[in-house]
């Protein structure tokens, strides 16, 4: 795997900025439940991921958590890098959800990149842009999306993500995704049972009525 | 007043660049009220705000609003020009929330400028930065805070901006700030009333103790 293939602007920079980019980039694996980046004074740089699935959340002081995105295969974490940039002042938590292996670009190279090159400033200002659009897509859910609706759309990624209808999830683990209690969870999936949209069994949540489940997610 | 001492980059730019800037920029006059932009299709321009107030919100199917964020004199105003980044996927509205002042950047001018500059690149991501920071920190208010400091929050910011006790606010219009119906900011502020931190009359609460204030919205 080339890093070439993966960074979609490697082409675009000058022969000297691929060989700084070359010459410094690291290449890690990382198991899945590995916390990545913690809060805005952790800066270990801008992560490429080759493949894997990371989680970027929020925490509050209580340690509620709420998932603001994931990441895949080809994308690009900047806020792993969140030094680069004093404007960016929010603590953002990022964790592998699943086996990961990444290209990490460090914080001082990319920085330097992105002070010389209008194209790599251009291509960050994408980046922001386009996770700056999936938390404004999640507030709009949090204050207008009723719970069953984003619990519905919830299980239905859930299952495209693991290519199936049974979710090995915890009624917890689907409360920290959503920034809501356990009891709320547990509340809204019994009703869905009684609706024939799922079955509980302990452990795991099996989707039997997936017309209906997003019918009621849309 | 000159453009140069309100566009902080502005001595940064070559001079090619600054005479395309002063060519094209627009001064414009706006009375509070009106909206500036309104959705992702609309693409006025960049906004650099020499006076005045501007307010960015989010509005739902329903009609329902939450604030995001307010520009004052010298902030610079990203999402009216949102055409210049296709990752921006989101509807944010602006209005002038006082009469203004305020300079436009044609969106086609500041893409090429993006474009081709390092600078002008670094500096939007500053400005977006700084924008989606002030998104964050509304998120984990909206999920972690309860209401009343959220309100009690709110009017101190009010009270601060228009420099007096004596706020001119329908309740109707605080709902619409915080994201809410108009019966909750009713029943809190008559909370508020019998806990003597505020006092109602006919389309205006005057803030009578606001060292209880403060410390509720902490």
């Amino acid at each position: 795997m080339k890093l070439a293939a993966y960074f979609p602007i490697y082409h675009k920079l000058a022969p000297e900025e691929q060989y700084l980019l070359e010459s410094s980039v690291l290449k890690r694996r990382v198991a899945a439940g590995t916390i990545m980046h913690n809060g805005a004074d952790d800066c270990v740089g801008l992560f490429i991921i080759s493949s894997g699935q990371l989680r970027a959340y929020i925490l509050s002081d209580e340690g509620k958590e709420i998932t603001l995105y994931r990441l895949f295969e080809r994308d690009i974490c900047l806020f792993s890098a969140s030094c680069i940039m004093s404007s960016i002042q929010f603590d953002i938590t990022i964790e592998a959800e699943k086996d990961s292996q990444l290209w990490i670009i460090p914080p001082d190279i990319y920085k330097q990149l992105m002070e010389s090159s209008a194209v790599v400033a251009g291509y960050t200002n994408q980046i922001m842009a386009t996770r700056f659009s999936e938390v404004m897509w999640l507030m709009e859910q949090i204050m207008w999306k009723s719970f069953d609706k984003r619990l519905a759309a919830f299980l239905l990624e859930e299952s495209l993500l693991e290519q199936s209808n049974f979710l090995r999830l915890t009624h917890e683990k689907i409360a920290n995704h959503l920034g809501t209690a356990r009891e709320v969870v547990t509340r809204m999936l019994r009703y869905f049972q009684s609706e024939q949209m799922v079955h509980l069994t302990r452990g795991e949540i099996e989707i039997t009525n997936r017309q209906k489940l997003e019918a009621l997610g849309q």
